[in-house]
């Protein structure tokens, strides 16, 4: 076992693994990615794991190293914050199969020495969890204080109270859903051949080339982007608006501010996202239904769980809609866990879980002091 | 002026044109592709132009001639048939930019003796309106007895009334909107971007090379697709059943019918489209707002107008909701004109227009019949 800092990436802990993986297979070592901010008490009671979404990172309340941008939640996660740090030891990992710094295709594949690229086992969202458990278990953390993730975030959380029933004691579930449905595969399959029909792509094999698959992540990234806002949002932001010109250009450059928007979306992804990590993370996600995991019935997954839970979503997100929530709290209720549900308004669509909400940080923080006795 | 009957693309006429276009210059000569269903009357009174949408074509009611499929509105077009041929002369033309036989990218420039490619004008739906209109002259019909058509074919009948007031006595609008939306938009920049990203395009020049960008083109016709569909119709169909197996393969090959099924639906298209009709006809909706085109008010559009109107939208078409139908009922009650509105519900999303439905069906008849006194 090994720790060290690398330049720009935060914490990286290998573990000699093996991770066993539910795709029959297994992983060894494991490197985590991970930030930590606050400080973990003596008896280890208040640790919140925050988890993220599908081109997220551990960096939720520190700048990126490589966009220079701030933390992606230093709204909800700092001092006096709802996830507060002066209060709670925050820790946050890049999942299992992303590239900052977590094990993932671009990873070194032991058995050849050069990147594992297409040969990285097809990862679940129950496998991310196994390998944040092993990084708890390294921390000398038995128990966490709550689970807390937005949109494929909240798919872990989901999964961590199902997988690991006595070391939740609360969770936070935001824009998120208990299973991808044949839409949400639809858009994520779309992505993936973008990528795939990418020549630069080379059946993944282009860590030691000249090119990456850039266009086709791209075309991926707009695809995607496009489900993270709301119809009404993007109207209001963009409606029809011409981009720096006075009139339509009769080409085929981007005339609309929304064209220039979702291409400056795709192009700036590229330099900050591995395509093959793009490929794993959304077949994780396509690949999750915790229904099925537990004998086809939902409710199934939370008998044995002893967390509290809080069910978030938000009325115009139409990736996963307030029907999804909903059904993640009627099976709570089927299981007698302790639930409580919202949905707020914004019209920012999935996005709002990222955005500036007040309601969101008085929930989360209500929720979290509820637990906390303060 | 030409016309000829080019084996398996029903009818072409050669007009000498020019055919001014809203971009400011103008095309000549202008081929105009169609396909004539029934008898025109002595008097030319009894003409119907069906309007095809974004990727359909002349042949409404008759084969195929690439893909050897029936007709794609046979439900609404022919003999007893609701658009009924042995009462109305239907008259259905390959739209302007199209790629089965009228003036487009893949035509030969004059100036060149080669395809125009990417030297082919950026067109509007009114420079279809104007191409229609061309052939109607041509045929000696200077009124229809109605306009129809759905989705882009419905921007096409707008476009009609509002151009040619005079020359439209009954307009069917279905499943359709006055002018893109941001989302539209954005969902139509994607696919360009996935065309004009893959290496086969060459800028548009690949009509004389060994290969075509047909990677792209499915990759924008599956994220097309998406929209075509609604979020229930994907459930009710797909939902998350596996392809022709028991179980997930833990890999990227198809497992899910829907990843299957969206696949197909790329693949199948590139046989029978070309990718720069794409790109020039998905611009050409973008830029569709007719409002912009009058004074920035719709009910502007149809004050000359003297058709009588039937607007018809389906409840779970998210593409072109409900919403948007509404508000060109109520530019058009703002106009004084006659209309009808009727919101239809199917599970099917867009493509309800295309499918069977009794009450589409009785809907049209019943209007056609108002305006035959029959």
């Amino acid at each position: 076992m090994s720790e060290d800092t690398r330049f720009g990436l935060g914490r990286t802990v290998t573990l000699p693994g093996p991770l066993r993986l539910d795709g029959g297979g297994s992983l060894a070592p494991v490197e985590i990615a991970y930030e930590t901010y606050g400080t973990l008490a003596p008896d280890a009671s208040n640790a919140i794991l925050v988890c993220h979404a599908l081109t997220g990172d551990q960096h939720v309340a520190s700048e990126h190293p490589r966009t220079g941008k701030p933390g992606w939640w230093t709204r909800m996660v700092g001092p006096g914050k709802p996830i507060d740090t002066d209060r709670f030891c925050v820790i946050c990992t890049n999942v299992l199969g992303s590239c900052m710094g977590s094990s993932g295709p671009a990873s070194r594949n032991p058995a050849t020495g050069t990147p594992y690229a297409m040969a990285f086992p097809v990862i679940t969202i129950r496998d991310m969890v196994r390998a944040q458990a092993m990084l708890l278990d390294h921390l000398g953390i038995e128990r966490l204080f709550a689970i807390v993730g937005g949109s494929m975030g909240g798919m872990q959380a989901l999964s961590w109270t199902a997988t690991y029933p006595d070391r939740v004691a609360a969770a936070v579930v935001i824009a998120s859903t208990a299973r991808h449905s044949a839409q949400n595969i639809a858009f994520h399959e779309v992505g993936r051949q973008a990528i795939m029909a990418d020549p630069d792509w080379r059946d993944g094999n282009y860590y030691a080339a000249d090119t990456t698959p850039s266009a086709g992540l791209a075309v991926a990234r707009m695809a995607a982007h496009i489900t993270y806002l709301s119809e009404a949002g993007l109207t209001e932001k963009f409606g029809r608006k011409l981009q720096g010109r006075e009139a339509k250009t009769f080409g085929f450059d981007a005339d609309f501010q929304v064209e220039s928007y979702l291409r400056y979306q795709g192009l700036s992804f590229t330099d900050r996202f591995d395509a093959n990590s793009y490929l794993y993370i959304t077949r994780a996600m396509d690949y999750f239904d915790l229904a099925e995991e537990h004998g086809g019935m939902l409710a199934n997954a939370f008998r044995s769980s002893r967390a509290r839970f809080c069910v978030v979503s938000f009325d115009t997100d139409w990736l996963y809609p307030t029907a999804e929530s909903r059904a993640v709290v009627r099976a709570l209720n089927a299981a007698a866990a302790p639930a409580s549900f919202v949905e707020l308004s914004s019209p920012f669509g999935h996005d709002a879980f990222l955005l500036e909400n007040a309601e969101l940080a008085r929930l989360v923080d209500g929720f979290l002091r509820a637990g906390d006795g303060k």
